[in-house]
């Protein structure tokens, strides 16, 4: 057995006894700032100063660890212990445990980086208890948003409560702007390209922008049996036309979903006279991003008016895309390259710690293939051979940065 | 004012009296059975008795009266006087109301016929409470069904227990076959062309049939934002094209409606793994009703097949349709055009008591504009001028049948 395949066999060791630690006892759950969250976080810190990182828990729950090198600028690996409800064990441990492996076989070996690392468990990325987005990365990116600390969950807890009343303490957590060499993160796809493509690792070339909306039809309800079809206003008809125009426009760098299609007090026997649908749209480019929102709000517009209808475009949520930097984003090819795979970039359809971070650093991410592309769901699964591809290739990337 | 007009009148003051009697405070509703279909037909009973006709409340619970004439046979007046929940006032006791004015009167002036008439107001139409079809009106044409009284309601009560354990005398209660001379039903449209053509009345010329199926595309659940459009098998995408080529299909006298439509499991997030459609299709033409459920259930495979799509299709339902009598819907219309209308000849999309009796007797149907084609609804409405034409109509057609 070579070396490389015992630390990926380690790292496996590790998540397995990560994904143990849940808020219930038959799935994988850790939300922010919950027991489960807590006592990872402290396992996580326990693994980082047993390797020999100056290790600690900042203000609002990250697990960052130091390794001093031969520089002023600090390279941070990081991804996130946090978790959606039910979750697999790959999304963010991963990253997180990778990294410390990457870490300890730097310090075991005695090398020399010109510039420091921070390893960084991020504690709450997937942002379900107060639905958040990067809480974590974002004190430590210097932009958390204060008025987030009144945000309270389910229970009725404030993230304030939670977090331990600690406020005054979140500015001195961030890494200043001049200190950042660049932000390293590894993670799983979520997606199916790698799988289908027969291809281990991907350098991602940007994390998407994101358009939600929400599209009201309003027609006239009416009874399916006495209304001849000339006088009808089928609001169903025209959200039809609709779901069929997103798919149509989609392609091209456009991802574009309707997820959610509701039928107001529907009937079998009632002409439909209000439908309710989601749209998301994503894209890498922004140009791309607006381009296919504005077309698609003038073809709904132009829907209703031939067909009679009412429409109401709300919109919902709106990002924009963040680009991976170029220079790592070519180097960590490279890297990929020389380790004998072909080179894919991928975008990002799935937000990450990175977009925070891209405000004060260069950003950069690598994606590892895992099964079918399912993530969000205990199916989550990663082949041993791609964790050792994974290893191989940032390992060689680390040591090429200058 | 005319005699008519004062006729109108107490039509109108009966049919409020009738509204009047629910079974809850704020709405008609008075389905099968309960003490305020109780009370509505002995109200009715009230009525037929004092206007002269030999009146009673058969083993089903429809309010019978019956006057004679000079002949063997039987010409029937009818509608029904049970509503679906939070009703309008006019479906039902219009036909009942205006039938009993019109033998009132027969009756007042002399009038003698070479048939006996009968009235009936039937207690089971809409089956609301047993989720049956007609059963007052299929105990007169004597094809009630006795398995039916097993039925029960919501509360666990049987239609046995509620019609008062008498099922042995519910055969006693048809009219022998060779007793009909006809069938006779004076019914708001329920519908919308009467109020938009600008006509008051019209004879019916068939009630559709329909098919109703449950159809289920059945694809791939997946990330919005990670898996790319070409490795997508979206459910809702193959629904919109069949919700659109059900709409485009309909036309040439057949109506065809996706009422229901539900996305499984739907997040804006996710990509559409499971949707559930309805389809209501209707037509007065046998071979157009099932031509076009052939070409549709093809159309549909087609979709899915192209899509990569499961398919299923069940059948909930199928009724055929009824023609009306060629010879007493010809002389409707005659007694329609005698009054100065035009004379349009509608297809009845809802089911009405003709259906059952058609098998033992010639039917037609005469029908009234409503408001807008409202109904099922407390908006339901009629106008005066339009239930006077009716009456007109139907007086003119009544004394012209041999």
């Amino acid at each position: 057995m070579t070396d490389r395949s015992l630390r990926v066999k380690n790292i496996i060791s590790r998540i397995d006894e990560l994904a143990s630690i849940s808020e219930d006892g038959s799935a994988i759950t850790r939300r922010y700032g919950t027991m489960a969250a807590v006592e990872a976080g402290k396992k996580v810190l326990g693994w980082m100063v047993a390797a020999g990182l100056t290790a600690r828990v900042d203000a609002i729950g990250n697990v960052r660890g130091v390794w001093k090198g031969d520089g002023e600028k600090t390279l941070v690996i990081a991804s996130h212990i946090d978790t959606v409800v039910n979750a697999g064990r790959w999304d963010g441990p991963l990253g997180v445990l990778m990294g410390l492996d990457l870490v300890e076989n730097i310090i075991r070996n005695g090398v020399r980086l010109p510039f420091d690392i921070e390893l960084i468990a991020f504690c709450d990325e997937e942002g379900v208890r107060f639905h958040t987005t990067y809480l974590g990365s974002k004190v430590v990116a210097g932009s958390f948003e204060p008025e987030m600390l009144e945000r309270r969950d389910e229970g009725g807890l404030s993230l304030l409560d939670v977090m331990g009343g600690n406020a005054g303490a979140l500015e001195g957590e961030r890494i200043a702007p001049e200190r950042w060499l660049g932000y390293f993160e590894i993670h799983i796809e979520q997606g199916p390209v790698l799988y289908e493509r027969k291809i281990p690792v991907a350098p991602v070339k940007a994390i998407a922008g994101q358009v939600r909306a929400e599209v009201i039809f309003k027609g006239m309800a009416g009874h399916a049996g006495t209304v001849p079809m000339e006088m009808r206003q089928d609001a169903l008809c025209g959200a039809a036309e609709f779901v069929l125009a997103v798919e149509e426009m989609a392609g091209g760098g456009l991802l574009a979903t309707v997820g959610k299609l509701q039928v107001k007090g529907s009937a079998s026997n009632v002409i439909p006279g209000e439908v309710v649908c989601s749209l998301d749209i994503r894209s890498a480019d922004e140009a791309v991003l607006s381009g296919g929102h504005e077309r698609l709000r003038a073809l709904c517009s132009e829907i209703g008016l031939r067909r009679g209808l009412g429409v109401e475009w709300k919109i919902v949520q709106v990002s924009s895309p963040v680009s991976c930097d170029a220079r790592l984003r070519e180097l960590l090819g490279r890297c990929v390259a020389a380790e004998g795979y072909e080179v894919l970039e991928l975008v990002s359809g799935a937000g990450h710690d990175a977009v925070p971070v891209s405000v004060v650093s260069p950003v950069c991410m690598l994606f590892v293939r895992c099964f079918k592309g399912i993530s969000h769901n205990p199916l989550e699964d990663v082949e041993e051979k791609d964790l050792e591809a994974a290893l191989a290739v940032a390992e060689k990337f680390i040591q090429s940065i200058v």
